[in-house]
């Protein structure tokens, strides 16, 4: 009996070992969960071990007693329990980007006949299986491909979309207050782009997504490195992109400005603060100007615009405490955005995203577009953990039963990995509407 | 008979060196300087030893053989020496910034009645007891402290200073480029200012030094924690900055906002790039929109303005090859500062400090404004190497002729320590001009 250790239970985790789960009956395989505190899910009817992934005696006693292991964990985890596989020769799995760690053990991973396969969820993961189906496509018919621009975006469904900034938190609240803060690279028609974190949120791109209106785009991190892994290595623009409703770019790009998504240094006193007096300790001294005002002409907004309507709605220039003992300028913004952006018990969450590769064929040149959007079903089976934790659950399946013969440290990026995944996540009605013009 | 070891001996090593082997011909104190390659020190006539400060055991063994350790290696290896020292209980002297680490050695320090005496350059150091000397008079006359600004500058000397950016450099280029990376904090009239760096050079204050003229002052990193270590503990306004010439500010933060002070990452293909492809990539594509205009509009200038004749004097719209073979954006922008704003042999340096203190006294209020400006010797004795290597020389001196009694991690905020270097130092017409209004 072969035997899989899914390692953490957090959000996307429970769609994977549901999809595992059943699977695991059929083909009488062995599923346990490790995780810190087992009471939180005593709902699963799986085997559970209670485990301090920290703990390296007893991770490494722990992953011993199985096959496969799928890594659930913080990201910043993946490298220990990439660590005791190699060691151990067991197979791994996780939706994370590969670190330079785990890729510095492709050599033995192959040596030992192993798969460390990562990059499997959602952004990474069906980004690249879907770009690539696309890629493969047109070059297989001859084409070369001159632009490739990609994003992914996690929202709120239209239905529940009811406040300023058009946005709710559907995953990771420190990871959005944070976001961007590395420079961006990128290719843009021939020429390096390169965006420091304080200018990021204005250079943003209009995208449609048919049937559901105008979203923007803000460049990820590093787009470089994917020309190499897509094998684009001559192609003109290559952008990967996150995808917000329009607008929030705008009102977002006034925290940044501000100074106030800093997490580097703690803010005295902030127990005593109220929002008030936390904006004005990043503005200057200006007798007899409202915070208001002093504000807006800070940021360079207008009090009449969107914008100000949406950090007013935010409340930050009242006297509402800032309701922590402790904190830095990103932690107070995170407690208050939690409560503002909070995702309601009924409300459902949307995933879009969408590529738009140009390429010539014959002297012509083509624009195809390819979008995804969909809406989750509960609280539990948000259309997040589902994108996420799936594709992951779909690769592990293929794995334990023989369809997925690879060893080495990989991403899904070649047409016998994607092409069943993505087969598999349309019957469950995640799928790309393409249109070519 | 007692000996000192120097470890380092650049750019202000040498005027330290010069003092101290005076001081020990008339004691019989044996001063031996260690040095990774002692070659480039033959016009010294002092033992030297071979060292390369991160190789633990000869860096152990170098000390143990002395009796006071003088660290003017760069300042991330003080915490090695430091180590070393407390271990084998000898005495440290330094011009940098007490650490975390140094401090956290205080009470062992202290229980082997040794001395690690630390900040006693220019800035840290003269600042400090220039600073203290003043607020101990305005404490014994029984006044109260309200405001406290202070900052300093190492410039270039008026008849030298020829070039549209009235800056030249005197110290470390790196630090400069660099400068101001973390995000500063300071109170202004009783309330917390937290900047961060991309807009720490519009935060700029306008000062005037008598006989010099007018500059402008940047914001420092933590000006808060000096509130304390000067016993400042109710004061309103707490300030400590960098001075350059007026103008210099809103011209480097065109540079900021560029994002071209970047060293997280290394530029592509830098190799090939000529200065106005590499600006060029730090901008929109604008088709048919000159670079020139393209830089205007992006950072906020106009084309006929003094700080768009700044950058065009660099050459940065240029074919000019950026000329390295790798780097990082922070990295390129040194490479050609180091050119352009490079001190001439002929050339002499201008260090510029002053302290603004507002106190009140029997219900009236005082301001004490007190200034210091420095001109250099020549091109060894530059007014930034007198300046840093003579107060902590002769505070070695004090210490080494048992004038300096203490124990414990000290900076010289103490009138037995700060009265005698400042008396001495006024023989090298290192003084301060005090107005009080």
């Amino acid at each position: 009996m072969k035997s899989i250790l899914i390692i953490g239970a957090g959000l996307s985790a429970k769609v994977l070992i549901n999809y595992l789960s059943e699977q695991a009956k059929k083909h009488n395989w062995n599923v346990s969960i490790a995780k810190r505190n087992v009471n939180t899910i005593d709902d699963i009817d799986l085997p559970k071990i209670q485990l301090d992934i920290t703990d390296d005696k007893a991770r490494y006693e722990c992953i011993k007693k199985f096959d496969v292991i799928i890594s659930m964990a913080p990201a910043r985890y993946h490298n220990l329990v990439a660590k005791d596989c190699l060691t151990l020769g067991k197979h791994l799995f996780t939706a994370s980007y590969i670190t330079p760690e785990i890729k510095a053990m492709e050599q033995e991973v192959k040596e030992k006949k192993l798969l460390f396969f990562n990059e499997c969820g959602l952004d990474p993961g069906i980004d690249h299986m879907s770009a690539m189906k696309i890629i493969h496509n047109i070059k297989n018919k001859g084409g070369e491909i001159l632009e490739f621009e990609s994003a992914t975006g996690g929202l709120v469904a239209p239905e529940y979309d009811n406040n300023p900034w058009n946005y709710k938190f559907t995953w990771n609240p420190r990871n959005v207050v944070l976001a961007g803060r590395d420079s961006a690279k990128y290719l843009d028609d021939g020429n390096y782009k390169y965006i420091p974190y304080h200018r990021l949120f204005q250079w943003v791109k209009p995208i449609n997504i048919s049937g559901l209106g105008d979203f923007e785009v803000y460049p990820n991190r590093d787009s470089l490195q994917y020309r190499y892994i897509y094998g684009l290595d001559t192609v003109k623009t290559m952008l990967r992109g996150t995808i917000r409703r329009t607008g929030y770019c705008k009102a977002w790009n006034g925290f940044v400005q501000l100074g106030i998504t800093d997490d580097s240094y703690e803010i005295e006193n902030i127990d005593k603060m109220t929002w008030k007096e936390l904006i004005f300790s990043f503005l200057p001294n200006i007798p007899g100007k409202s915070i208001e005002d002093n504000f807006c002409d800070y940021i360079g907004i207008n009090r009449n615009s969107e914008e100000f309507h949406k950090f007013e709605w935010l409340e930050i220039f009242t006297d509402k405490k800032v309701g922590l003992q402790k904190g830095t300028p990103a932690q107070a913004l995170q407690h208050l955005l939690e409560e503002k952006w909070k995702l309601e018990d009924t409300d459902k969450d949307l995933i879009v995203m969408q590529h738009k590769i140009v390429y010539s064929l014959q002297g012509k040149k083509h624009i195809v577009t390819s979008s995804l959007s969909y809406i989750g079903k509960d609280q539990i089976n948000t259309a997040m953990a589902i994108t996420v934790g799936l594709p992951l659950a779909i690769a592990v399946d293929l794995f334990m039963q023989g369809k997925l013969q690879k060893t080495g440290v990989l991403l899904p990026i070649e047409p016998d990995i994607y092409n069943p995944i993505l087969e598999k996540l349309e019957e469950y009605g995640i799928n790309f509407i393409e249109e070519e013009n």
